[in-house]
């Protein structure tokens, strides 16, 4: 398979996500508990199953991670890793914020990375296959230079979120940044691949949360990677910063 | 003035507003911060100055009072008061939910209230003269039932924008309810209105902050007070709690 025709593919996927997902926005939705305790809803179901179903008919001999539906496996290497709505509780709300994410993993390493903010208008696309990019809305973004953290613009979903440890790490990083904006989920990042927010730091991340993340961050000129300042991989903690210049990058590490 | 051509006036300034703000979105419009530190950009004063303009030149006896620039007294009893952007954090950040907000106050009480998020597309109109109503795009909406606090799903702009004695207060309640959401400023009230949350919970707004959101949570069946359950005036220190269900709004005070 082509990169292109992976890129082709993507974009159909996120097109059938958003179409299957809309219908539930602000429709009073009932929410479902997981055993986990997060929530998910029919939308989460009804997009994960319409980009499974494509996967299946067009990538017969790739792998597939959901959120939902769990893990099948593929025989060509690649594995296609989603997140039907990233930020379900925002989406409940009615706040239209939430995401789309898809990622495509080769040899364990994300490649391709798509995050679709349906109700926002926003679709984000990086690729780390040839010369690293992101676009937004197909039009090519950077992040942007940020000399040192205390002239940050920083977000992070929530703030309870964090483990004890987890949360004295925030604090220690929170108190060094010129502002912290708090909800937002996967939009976060995009914003920050964009240009627009500095530092991104959660902890609590499952792979489908991260993955479409990496190329999106990488291919805006960024980092992405887990509290130790290590990539991120499948065994990975959940630990998650994303900076746009090394330096603040650099300097949120040594506070964590 | 007939309230419909008040109507039909704020309709236009908030127009006018959005065509203001819109070039700024997202151009990493520099920030700076004011007296109280709080941030204002060039899209603040624009739009302000856009709405200003038009209330003078159709509304020569009426008062302003705008977060940028102040108090303009006039000899009609009536106050228009305007946050062109309330949100401006997440504005600067590149989030698609900040606000402009316009209240029109006759004998010290608020009875028409807008509130545009231009970027999220998302207009609401509350009215409380004759029948109260709220509109969202147009359409009526109302607030929706929550017959206890467990099953709330909350939200507060941000966890640290209170005082300490007022932290404590926003920990019991946020302990009560079943889920809290973070960020969102205005648009959080509007969510309200239109049902799809059940309780906001703030400290620290200013009148041009709560006064255009007293109409639109009244218009559509809903309870926004101050942290003692009185109504909101402007020598009110600025605790809001907004409840879509009197039995929500009472069980949060209690916890207050």
């Amino acid at each position: 398979m082509s990169i292109e025709s992976d890129i082709i593919l993507i974009q159909r996927l996120a097109n059938a996500a958003d179409e299957a997902v809309a219908p539930f926005f602000r429709a009073n939705t009932k929410v479902e508990e997981k055993a986990d305790l997060s929530p998910v809803t029919a939308a989460d179901r009804a997009a994960e199953a319409a980009i499974r179903q494509m996967l299946k008919r067009d990538r017969p001999t790739d792998g597939i991670y959901g959120e939902e539906y769990g893990v099948e496996r593929g025989s060509s290497g690649r594995v296609w890793v989603i997140d039907p709505i990233d930020g379900t509780r925002g989406f409940v709300a009615g706040r239209p914020l939430y995401g789309t994410l898809i990622a495509l993993i080769e040899q364990d390493k994300p490649i391709l990375g798509l995050l679709s903010a349906g109700a926002a208008n926003d679709r984000w696309l990086g690729c780390t296959v040839g010369r690293p990019q992101t676009t937004l809305n197909g039009k090519s973004v950077r992040v942007r230079p940020c000399e040192t953290l205390r002239r940050a613009r920083a977000a992070s979903t929530h703030p309870l979120a964090f483990t004890a440890a987890g949360h004295a790490s925030f604090q220690r990083v929170g108190r060094s940044v010129a502002d912290m904006l708090f909800g937002g989920d996967c939009h976060n990042y995009g914003l920050l691949a964009a240009g627009h927010l500095d530092l991104v730091m959660e902890e609590g991340l499952k792979p489908y949360d991260w993955a479409a993340l990496v190329p999106i961050i990488q291919g805006a000129g960024g980092l992405i990677t887990d509290w130790h300042g290590k990539p991120l991989s499948l065994t990975s903690e959940g630990h998650v910063l994303a900076a746009g210049d090394h330096r603040t990058h650099r300097e949120a590490l040594e506070r964590i």
